[in-house]
C-alpha cells in the first residue's frame, strides 16, 4: 500500500488533476491520496488558500463576503466544469463555505482557520468526485473520522490514537481522498498543521496504515544538490537519508517540510519526492540508509539572516553553569538558537534574526551583563549560514579542509566553524554579502565532474 | 613599581636565592618579592611542599613525626648554612614547624593546609634573612597583614578588602617578601589557593601596589608556541596578549598558571615570564594589546583527555530549551564542559574525561534519554583537542583551510571542529593516537621559515 499525496500545484486545475489521475490509476498500490487545497496556476496565479484568508479577513471586517466567497467558488466551479462532473458538488463547496463564514468568529484564529482548511477540505470532496466520474472508485474522508490533534497552546500534532484511528484506512475498498492540513481536537475544534501541512497529514497517514511508500508528488523532478536559483543546473540527488534531509532541510531546502518526515522517520518508511509533470522521472529517494557512493558530500545549502550573540568572560570556562545560565535567559525570551560555538573564554549563540527585536537585545545584553557579570556581551547581524551535508563526508579526512579553501578561495571571511561529531554536516558561519559566491565554489568543489578527490 | 614572584625551582637552594637577590639588586623598582616553598634541586628531589605533606600524613596517623619534621627543618638548615646566615632563622622555622604539627586536628583539610602553607611561609622569612645579611633592606611579611580571602566551600580568592589592604605596601621602604599559595579568613583561618598558588599571590599584591609589571620568575627562558616535547625547538613567543595566554592554557601550556592572572588581567598590568637562570633573556610579554607581526598565528597546544558526548534527536533544534536542559543534567552531576558542536538534530558536549565515572555516564545517559526523549545518546573516549591560538587569525582568510589540510596530511580524520566568533582560537578535536603527528604538522604549517602564507 502506498501513500501518495499532491501538493498545491499537482491539484490546481483540471489538467493537474487528471494527472493525478493517472498516477492513480497507474499503480493499484496506490491506495490513499492526500490532498492540498487548489495551488497557482501560473506564476501571478492566487492560490485558493489565499482567497480564503482574503474572504475571512472580508468576512471579519464586513467587507465583501458575497463577491470573496464567489471568487473562490468560482475556482472551483471551473475545476468542475473542465472535469466534466456532476455540478452537486459545487453547491456542496458552496455551502460549505457558507456555513465557514457564519461559524462564530469570537476567536478570530479559529475562524481563519476555519476558513483556510476549507481549501483542502472542499478539493479533496472534489477529487473524489472526479475519480469515481471516471470508474475510479474512491471516497473522500474527513479528518473527522480519525485525525485527532493535541489541544492549544501547542504546535498542532496527531494525537497516539490518531494513528490507531487512521489504521482502517487500510481496509477501505475505494480509493480514500483524504484533505491535508489539517485535524480536528478530541473536542472536535479543527486545528491546521504548520506549513507544509499537507505534507504532514501524508506522513501521518502512510506512518498509520503503515504504508511500503510514501510519495510526495509535486512540481519538481527531484531534490537538488544545491539550490538551482544560485547554482548553474546542479545534480539532482537521486537517494538521501533522513539525516541528510533534516541537515539541508536547515537552509531553506524548501522542497520538503521536515517536520513532516516525523512519522514515516519513525516506522522506517521511504520516502519518494516526484514530479506530478513528470511521473516517470525517478525522483529523490528517501531512506533510513543508503548505499554510499563516490561523491562524499550530497547537498550543500545556504541561508541568510542570522545573528550572532557574542558572550565574552575570563575564566568563563572555569564557571560550571554558565552555558547553561546564558541559554536560559535566551529561553525566558522565546528565542530559539542554531549553535553554540565556544572558545575558552567567549561562547556566541547564533539565532535567526526574525526573532530578535531591539527591545529583546537589550534585555537579553543587560540580563548577560548583570546576572552573568560577563566582560563583554554585543549582537552582530547579518549572517549566512552555508551547511555542506553527506553521509559519505564521515571519516572523510581532507573534506574540511577542502571547504575551507573553496570558501577562502573567494575571498570571504570564515566567521565560524561547527563541525559535530555526527559527522555528516559542516556548518560555515559568513557574512551574508558572500553567500551565493560561495555556493558556488562549493558546488564547483565537490560537485564539478574534474574535481573528483 | 615591579612585584617579582620566585617559583620553586628559583628558590631551591642557596644558590638559586643568590640568583633571586642578584635579579633583585639589580633594578630597584623591584620592590615586592612573592615566594614558592623551595622546590626541586634536581628532577629525583622531593619538593618541601611534598614533604610537608608526608609530616602532615604522619602527624594525623601517629607515624614518625619527629624524623619527617627534621627532614623539613634540614632542607631550609642546608640553605641557611650555605647562605652563611644566622641560625636564629632556622630555630623559628623549627618551632613555626612544630607548632603547626600540634595545631588542632579536627579539620584534616585546615590542618594539611596549615602544614603546607609553612612551605612558603618559613621560605619568605629565610629569604628576607638572608637579604639583609646582604646588605638588602628586606622584610617579611605575613599574608595575615592584609590577604583576607572568603570562607569556605568556595574556591579560595581574594576579598577586594585585600588589595586595599595591600596596597600598602607600595609605601614600605624595606623590600617586602611575601610567601605565595595561602591567605586568610576574616576570622583569621588559614587557607590556600588552587594550583599555581604563588602564581595568584604575586598577581594580586602587583594588583594591590598598581604595578607598572609582574615579573614571573620561573626556570625556562620563555614560552613556546608549541610543546618542546614534541616539537623539535619551537620558537619563543616574545609577545602575546592576555586572550591568547589564556586560550593556550586550555591544554597544558603549563609555564603560567591561567587564573593567576585575572587581578593583572583586569587592570592591564603587563606580565613577564622570565628564567631566574637567564635573567638577561628578555623572556614572554603577556599584555592586553600588541602590535601583530606576520605570523597569524602565536601557538598551538594540544591535550589529550577529552569525552565526548553525543545526544541524536530528530527535530531537536525545534525544541526550545534542549540544549538547556541538557546542559543542566551535566550541570547537576558537577561537570564542567569544553564545548558543545551541534548539528540540526544533534549535539555533542565535550567534557574532560577524569571528570567521567561509568556510574555517572549510565546516570546522565538515562536521564537524556527518559527527560529529553533523545534517540541515541552514547559517550565516546580518547579525544585529544588541539587548538591554535593567534591574534593574527582574526579575518585571515585561508587559515582554518591550512589548519584542516595539515591536519589530513597525517592521514587523521577531524572529529569535530569549532571557531567561535572572537577568532582568535581554533579547535579541532581528533582521537588521541594522532596528536603529537598533527601539532608536529601544524608547527610546521605555520613555523617553518619556508611556509610563508
Amino acid at each position: 500500500m502506498i501513500v501518495c499525496k499532491f501538493g498545491g500545484t499537482s491539484v490546481a486545475n483540471a489538467e493537474q488533476i487528471r494527472k493525478v489521475a493517472n498516477i492513480v490509476k497507474s499503480n493499484p498500490e496506490r491506495r490513499i491520496v492526500a490532498v492540498s487545497a487548489p495551488g497557482k496556476r501560473f506564476s501571478d496565479d492566487i492560490k485558493v488558500t489565499d482567497l480564503l484568508i482574503d474572504l475571512a479577513n472580508a468576512a471579519l471586517k464586513n467587507g465583501d463576503v458575497e463577491g470573496k466567497l464567489q471568487k473562490v467558488v468560482n475556482r472551483y466551479k471551473e475545476i468542475i466544469d473542465d472535469l466534466e462532473i456532476d455540478q452537486t458538488i459545487c453547491d456542496i463547496i458552496a455551502q460549505d463555505l457558507q456555513e465557514r463564514v457564519n461559524f462564530d468568529k469570537a476567536n478570530v484564529d479559529l475562524f481563519v482557520d476555519n476558513l483556510k482548511a476549507s481549501g483542502e477540505d472542499n478539493n479533496a470532496k472534489l477529487i473524489a468526485a472526479y475519480f469515481n466520474s471516471i470508474g475510479l472508485k474512491a471516497k473522500y474522508v474527513s479528518p473527522k473520522e480519525g485525525l485527532v490533534v493535541n489541544d492549544f497552546p501547542e504546535r498542532t500534532f496527531a494525537l497516539p490514537e490518531a494513528y490507531e484511528n487512521l489504521s482502517k484506512l487500510r481496509d477501505c475498498e475505494e480509493i480514500v481522498v483524504f484533505p491535508g492540513f489539517f485535524g480536528y481536537t478530541k473536542d472536535g475544534t479543527l486545528r491546521t498543521f504548520d506549513r507544509g501541512g499537507s505534507d504532514i497529514t501524508g506522513s501521518i497517514l502512510a506512518a498509520a496504515v503503515k504504508a511500503v511508500l510514501y510519495e510526495n508528488f509535486t512540481d519538481v523532478d527531484c531534490v537538488f544538490s544545491a539550490n538551482p536559483k544560485v547554482v548553474n543546473d546542479p545534480v539532482g540527488i537521486k537517494e538521501i537519508t533522513y539525516r541528510e534531509m533534516r541537515e539541508l532541510s536547515y537552509s531553506g531546502f524548501s522542497v520538503f517540510h521536515d517536520e513532516a518526515l516525523m512519522p514515516v522517520y519513525k516506522l522506517g518508511i521511504p520516502v519518494t519526492i516526484k514530479n506530478t509533470n513528470n511521473p516517470s522521472a525517478p525522483g529523490t529517494k528517501i531512506l533510513p540508509t543508503r548505499t554510499l557512493n563516490s561523491r562524499p558530500v550530497t547537498g550543500i545549502s545556504a541561508d541568510s539572516g542570522f545573528s550572532t550573540l557574542y558572550v565574552s568572560k575570563y575564566l568563563m570556562n572555569r564557571e560550571i553553569g554558565f552555558g547553561r545560565k546564558l541559554l536560559q535567559i535566551i529561553e525566558e525570551e522565546h528565542i530559539s538558537y542554531e549553535h553554540t560555538p565556544s572558545g575558552l573564554d567567549d561562547i556566541s549563540v547564533i539565532i535567526r534574526s526574525h526573532q530578535l527585536t531591539p527591545e529583546a537585545e537589550e534585555r537579553i545584553t543587560k540580563r548577560i551583563k548583570e546576572e552573568l557579570q560577563a566582560d563583554d556581551v554585543y549582537f552582530r547581524h547579518g549572517f549566512s549560514m552555508i551547511v555542506i551535508v553527506g553521509e559519505g563526508m564521515r571519516n572523510n579526512t581532507g573534506l574540511a579542509a577542502r571547504a575551507a579553501s573553496a570558501i577562502s578561495s573567494t575571498g570571504a571571511n570564515i566567521e565560524m566553524i561547527n563541525q559535530g561529531p555526527s559527522e555528516v554536516s559542516l556548518v560555515f558561519g559568513v557574512l551574508s554579502d558572500k553567500e551565493n559566491q560561495i555556493l558556488r565554489a562549493l558546488y564547483e568543489e565537490f560537485f564539478s565532474p574534474i574535481s573528483v578527490y
